[in-house]
Parts: structure tokens; sequence; C-alpha cells
């Protein structure tokens, strides 16, 4: 739907780049008549398709998957005084049924605390009802003032994974959000975006959270991405919705709640991470296509080389590999282009020589050749996907490192922040955080940092010189 | 969620049998506090998933899978006059942002012509773009404000399946319809649903389109549930939404174009057709749980009957199959009772008598029992599965045959509807079907009938006794 035609552009200019790579590659298409608002190409959903297969794997094992209703009454929507403040300013509301008035404004959901915690009202009577740990992948609403972009700020949130979970404590709530930061480590581990973990500042935590931690990526302009978030809810909700069990005692309880999320900003921050200047670069669980099979067509041995070309195809597909043969009639180097362009891990060439000399001429994404034996292509190919996964992780990796700076000096801040995000000591308190934020135009992201990336340091408060722990400090999404 | 115990009302009550199902079976909780909305249980949505797999797989052969926004802007909404009509009455606006007005309303899509093919009058250039086929599943919104009922007239219908075609003639789309048509019989078939096609009268047909091929289920109470349409748009859209192509002379012509949906009404039906007083009965492909395992735990041999039930259990696992074993410290009545009620095909028990004469106990889901030698267990599981379709769907199509009456004089029609449809000699004209519908308290569903369950016959229309063909007549949902 898009045409293979001129060139992207650099990836150092890394807006404009995002912009016009999600239609080369055909992610999206912007033009959807509402701000906001973007339309999924089918490879775009294919990717979606994917990486919400991985994200449902991993949650399957433990989790349960369900539907709630995207429409909130009001009155349910108004409870929680906290996440009302939070969320007032950006929920869009139905407010006209046909040609009438509704008697109760319904809220788009702009998460579904609210719709989901009259129902686990219900369902919970007695401590052998918890835990509940329940998800669900659905479309969500922000009525976004701010400059939208897709994937990253949007109006419809077309991809929420949100899990709402209950337990009989407090701790218990507790070991569920290491549950759930666990998960998101192993889940952008597939997808080999590294993450650096942090608690928020109290003044930037989930509305009617006890405290909440977020995952962040480091873009390639060294802005950072809040792609998941995982809140303990205490039992703030469980008293505005009256979330109750009775322990063995036979005592009346108050519930504890945990919450957590990703969205399609898991996507954004995959194809920023890999691409190139070429287009995507996908690692080959996520790629629609992992194999594309280019037969050299000359006039000598045409029928021989189409035919090796399907046989390889059902190879292939009988190794479990997504393969496609491109045997339209347009010269190889566009063919190229194009799969480059949509990030297929590998490209595999056969032409009447490769053919004589019993070998596959195999490219990857990066344009590295090497002659595979055609005796052992299948072993071969299955060896190429796990390499060029830990190629792609290592490059992010280092990435992610030359992206941080420790700094030891407040001024060290400014420099840092232009390609990636400063690790500062800082006391916790949200003078000294609003005074670093001020001067620098940046966010304290939050302390509390779990990363393997980030060598351990102490110190004092780079502000008021009190104790302090590490923080990171970055220009965020 | 729901508890076990109490027993279902007889399926000859159907509508209390629905109603109660939904809960017993853990499909639906209908006590979300929104007229028309419901939540789906974990169980529910287990079904939901394996049956929308068996539709993704059967469009993916040649279609893809895309996501287009739910709000659309008014004035797209409203550009198709016929389309309006059909949806004025029940359109959910969102007219407000956060705490301001929005410039323009924006419908929450009751289906998604007028959200697509503003982006098909961008993407559509020349006749080699032609034919597109693409399809998203998406929630989208009635206002209902007839009785609504859980999956078959909501308010969120959660779950619509619709695909979107545009082709360069008339022909070519017709042709698309059919193929949508055979897709829909083949997606019934696995359900093991029976389902009679027919042509809608033309005061029934999609608002916009040329024409409208639905399918219909007969329900356990003789209802009709309309479960699938297929629709011939013409150019009717393409005029209104500029949807060109340029032509192999280079001439500018319109686009004709076709769309189809399914809804969550095929959970519906395939939970009201098989089901029987004690419970949910689900084809093995649908089923979430396909086979139980229960232990028969006595003093004697307790630890060799818990290793059986493991070693069984990953022999099952092995062979592709979703198992479970129920080691729940209640007796085996409690857990025969569990299982049926969600529609497990089989269940396998394993006692210390059993392991020492080497067999399994198997009993089917209608409690059929027989004894299979454990070292045939995996073969005789898969057989059972094959035929056990092979029953619901033979079961099931006697019932609908039972369902079906050729009439030959009007007042037939009355008894005939009580407890499924009649076949009737109609001419085609409004006005003599109005008479059936007046005189009946009935609707002439569609002519042209596409089904292997009914007979042809000839005559003439039993009204006017002009020249007819047949036409299905019957109370529909």
């Amino acid at each position: 739907m898009s045409e293979d035609s001129g060139s992207l552009p650099s990836k150092n200019n890394f807006s404009e780049w995002y912009n016009e790579i999600l239609w080369r590659a055909e992610i999206m298409d912007v033009r959807y008549p509402v701000k906001g608002l973007y339309v999924w190409f089918p490879h775009g959903f294919a990717i979606r398709k994917a990486t919400y297969g991985i994200l449902r794997e991993l949650l399957d094992r433990d989790h349960e998957e369900t539907l709630f209703p995207l429409l909130i009454p009001e009155y349910e929507f108004m409870k929680e005084a906290e996440h009302i403040k939070g969320f007032e300013e950006e929920v869009y509301w139905v407010t006209n049924g046909g040609l009438s008035k509704l008697d109760v404004p319904l809220a788009l959901r702009p998460t579904s605390e609210t719709a989901i915690y009259p129902m686990y009202a219900l369902w919970v009577r007695s401590h052998a009802d918890l835990p509940i740990k329940l998800y669900q992948i659905v479309n969500t609403f922000r009525y976004e003032t701010k400059h939208t972009r897709p994937l990253i700020r949007l109006r419809e949130i077309t991809s929420f994974k949100e899990a709402h979970t209950v337990h009989a404590t407090w701790e218990e709530a507790k070991e569920q959000v290491e549950d759930a930061i666990a998960l998101y480590k192993e889940f952008y581990e597939r997808l080999c975006v590294p993450v650096i973990m942090s608690k928020r500042p109290d003044w930037d935590k989930f509305p009617g959270a006890d405290y909440t931690i977020a995952a962040d990526a480091v873009m390639p302009d060294g802005r950072t991405l809040q792609v998941g978030t995982a809140h303990h809810l205490g039992d703030n909700f469980a008293k505005t919705f009256e979330i109750c069990y009775e322990d063995e005692n036979g005592e009346q309880q108050y519930a504890f709640q945990t919450c957590y999320g990703i969205s399609e900003r898991c996507i954004a921050a995959l194809i920023s991470i890999h691409g190139d200047d070429k287009g995507l670069v996908l690692p080959p669980e996520i790629a629609p296509v992992q194999v594309v099979i280019v037969p050299i067509i000359m006039k000598k041995m045409a029928e021989e080389v189409t035919q090796a070309a399907k046989d390889i195809e059902a190879e292939m597909k009988a190794a479990g590999l997504r393969v496609k043969i491109d045997d339209r009639p347009l010269r190889p180097g566009a063919k190229y282009y194009h799969w480059e362009m949509r990030g297929t891990p590998l490209r595999l060439e056969i032409g009447p020589r490769d053919l004589e000399n019993g070998v596959v001429m195999a490219a990857d994404r990066f344009g590295e050749k090497t002659s595979i034996p055609r005796e052992n292509l299948k072993e071969g190919v299955r060896a190429f996907m796990d390499q060029f996964k830990e190629q792609l992780k290592s490059r992010a990796v280092e990435r992610i490192r030359s992206q941080i700076k420790i700094v030891e000096e407040p001024d060290e801040i400014k420099e840092a922040v232009e390609s990636g995000i400063a690790i500062v000591q800082w006391c916790g308190c949200e003078e000294c955080a609003k005074e670093i934020e001020k001067r620098y135009d940046v966010s304290v992201l939050g302390d509390e940092i779990r990363s393997e990336f980030i060598r351990k340091s102490e110190g004092k408060c780079i502000i008021c010189g009190k104790p302090s722990k590490q923080a990171v400090v970055g220009r965020s999404y």
C-alpha cells in the first residue's frame, strides 16, 4: 500500500525517520481523519499479532484472559477520588444514544479499574477465591491534548494489555508486582529491547496506587519511552469498591490489588531501537516473513531454479518458519529493498550457478552474505535465526550502555540527556527533584533502579547533599 | 466463579436454560451495571478464542487482518444516506473529551464502512491495487432499545468480525459474496452448527447494499438467529467515498465492494444448539479442556494412581490435546458435574482396579462409558474426538431437519413456526410478505435458499397464487 521508492531519512533525524518508516514499512497509515487515531496496515498488524502473542504466552502461564465492557457509567468512574483527578481531563464521554440523551453518561475506559472492580466486588467472597489474576487486551481512550504520535501518544490505544489481580495481603500484592516486573523483563528480552525499571516518584505514580514501578526504553534520540508499568494499589480501590473477603477466622477483610499494563508503545520501541537507515530490523520471532526466497531467473535453467525455490519454501515451512517466495517481475535490487524495509531477517537467493554448486546464497538483514550448502539449509537457517536474535540483543545493549551516563555534578545532566539518560544521586524529596527538572528541562523518572546496565554508585544528593539513592533522569516522551 | 450446585433448568424452557447456562458454565456475567453490556468469564473467553481462531484460520487463507479506529467523525458517518437511515437510531455519540465539548461529535462504530472507506479511497489507485480483502475483529456498538440478551442482542458487540473487499467489477464482487458464503458454511461446519442461507428481502437488506445473503441458525425454541451476513455493496459506497481506480485503458472507474460479518452470535448458536440439561456440549476443537482426568484415589495404590494420571496427562499433552487433571479434594460426582457443565468432551477415570487391569475408563460428555486399554490410549482418544465431532454434527442436523416444515397452506405456518421454520412458496413481492408476517406474527427471512436440509419444492405463492420461489419464514431473534 505504500510505494517502493525513494529512500528513508537517516535515523539520526529520528523524528522524521520514525514517521516515514511507519508508512514505508507498512505499519500504520496516519491519514485517518481524526487526530490521534491511526490505521494498522496488515504488515503492522502482523507485527502486533506476533508481539502480543508473546505477551499472551507469558501471561497465560498463570493468568487467565477475559474481557470487560468498554463503557463505564459515570457514577462508577467517579467513585475513586485520586483516580478521577488523574483522568478527568482526558476521558471521552458518550452522552447520546441514537437520537436521545443518555440518562447516565458513559466513559470510554481510559483504563479498566472502574469497569472491573465492581465485578471483583461480586466475585470475591472468601480467602479461597484469592488470588485472582486476570488480564485483557483491549482498546482504551485518552483525550490527549498534547502532540499525538502513532504508537506513542494516542487517543485510541488500540492494544492495551492490562492485568488486574486481587490478593489477601499487602505483601502478596507486593510479590505480584515483582512477578509482573519479572514478566515484563522476560517480554522485552524476547523483543531484544533493553529496558530500565525504576520506582516512579510519588507525584508521578498511578492515580490511586500505593506505588508504581515503570519500565523505560531509551529511544534513538535519547528520550525515554515508558513501555510498561506495574502498580501496587494497596487496598485503596478495595475500600472504594467494597472488595472484601472472609479470612480463615471468619472476619471480613479488604483485599489488596495490583494492576499492570503494556500498550503498543512496546512496538514503537521495537521498531525504533532495532531499525536502521534501510528500514525495519525485526527479531525472527516477530518478523511476519522470516525468510524471503528470491529466485534469480535467467534463461538458463529457469525451470530448475523455480522448482528449487519451491522446494526450499516447502522445507522452510515444514521447519515451522514463515517463508515467502518473491517471484514478482521486478529486478532483484527492488526486491531486496522491499524486504529490507520490512525487516525480514534472512534473504535466500538461488540462481543457476548456485544450483550447479549445490549452495544457496544467504544474506542477512544487515547485508552480510554467506553461502550455505543446500543439504544443510534447514539447520543453517535455524542456527542463523538464533544468532541473529543474539546479534540484535547485543547491538541494543551496546547502544543503551552508551546512552547511560552516571553523573556526579548537576551540570553534567545537560550533556547526558542529549543522547540518553543521566544517573544521578537524589535524596528522594520533591523539592530537589523539581529543582533538577526545572534547571535542565528533564524529568526525574524514578529511583530504586533495576538494571543490569547500570553500575551501582554512591554519593550525596546532587542538589541538597543529603544521603541519597541513584535516580534516572531523562527527557521522556 | 459460579457455584457448583443446583441443577440447570430443562432446555425445554430455553430462555431460562440459556440465561442460567451462561452463568453456570462460566461464559458471561450479566451483572455489569450497564444494560446490554456483559463480562466474559475466562472460560467463556477461552471458547471465544478457539471459535475466532477458526474464523481467523479460514480468513487468513486469502484475507489480511487489520485494525481501524473505533471513532468515526460525524461528517464521514453522515455521508451515505441509506446507511445513516439504517443506523441513526442506534448510534452512540461521543460529544465530550475531558472537560470540553468536541468540535465534531464522534460515532462509536456500529459497523466500520464509514471508518474504512475513506482510507480505501486513498489506497485504491489502479486496477493493479485490486482486489483488496481485509478483515478486522473488533468491538462495535448499537444503542439497542429492544430487550437485550447476552451474545445475541448487545449494546457492545465485543467480537465483530467484519471483512471489507474492493473489486474492479460488479461480477467480481458477486463472486466474493459467494466466497464469503462458502467460508461461512465451512466455519459453521467446524462448529457443527447447521445453518440455512437465504437472500434477505429487499427491505431487510443491509443499509446501502445491493443485496444481502444471510445465514440463520434455528435455536432450540424454534426461533431463528441470524449468525452471519454477506453484502454486495455495488458501487454505492464507492460513489459516496470516491473509491476509484484507473482501469487498463486509463479511465477512472468506481470500484465495487462487499462486506461480510459474524458476531459473537456464533457462540450463542454453538452453546444453544449443542448444550443439554447437564450443561454445555462443545466440539473438541472449541473445548477449552478436551480431556479431564479424574484419578480415583483410595487408600490402596494412591501413589501409583496419582502417577498414572500424570503420565496420561503428559501423553495427552504431547499429542496436542488440552488436558487437565482434576485432583481437587471433592467426591467424583461433584467433579463429573463440574466438567459436564463446562462441556468437556471426554473424561478419563483411573483407579486402582483400572491400573491392575491395564485400562482407563473413558466417559463421553453424554455419559457413554467404555474401557480403553492403556497402551492404546492416545489412538483411542484421538479417534474418540473425531467420532464425537461427527456425533454432534449428526445430532444437530437431525434436529434442524425436524425443525423445518415445507408448508402448502398458509395456515400451516402457524404450527411450523412453533418449533422451527416454515418453507413457503412466495412470489417475492412486499405486499404478500407483509400479509404473511402480519397474519402469523412471523418474518419472511429470505428466498434463494441454500440448504442441504431443505428439499426443493415448487408451487404458487401461498398468498397471491403467482409464480413463486421457496422462502424461509420464521420467528427471529
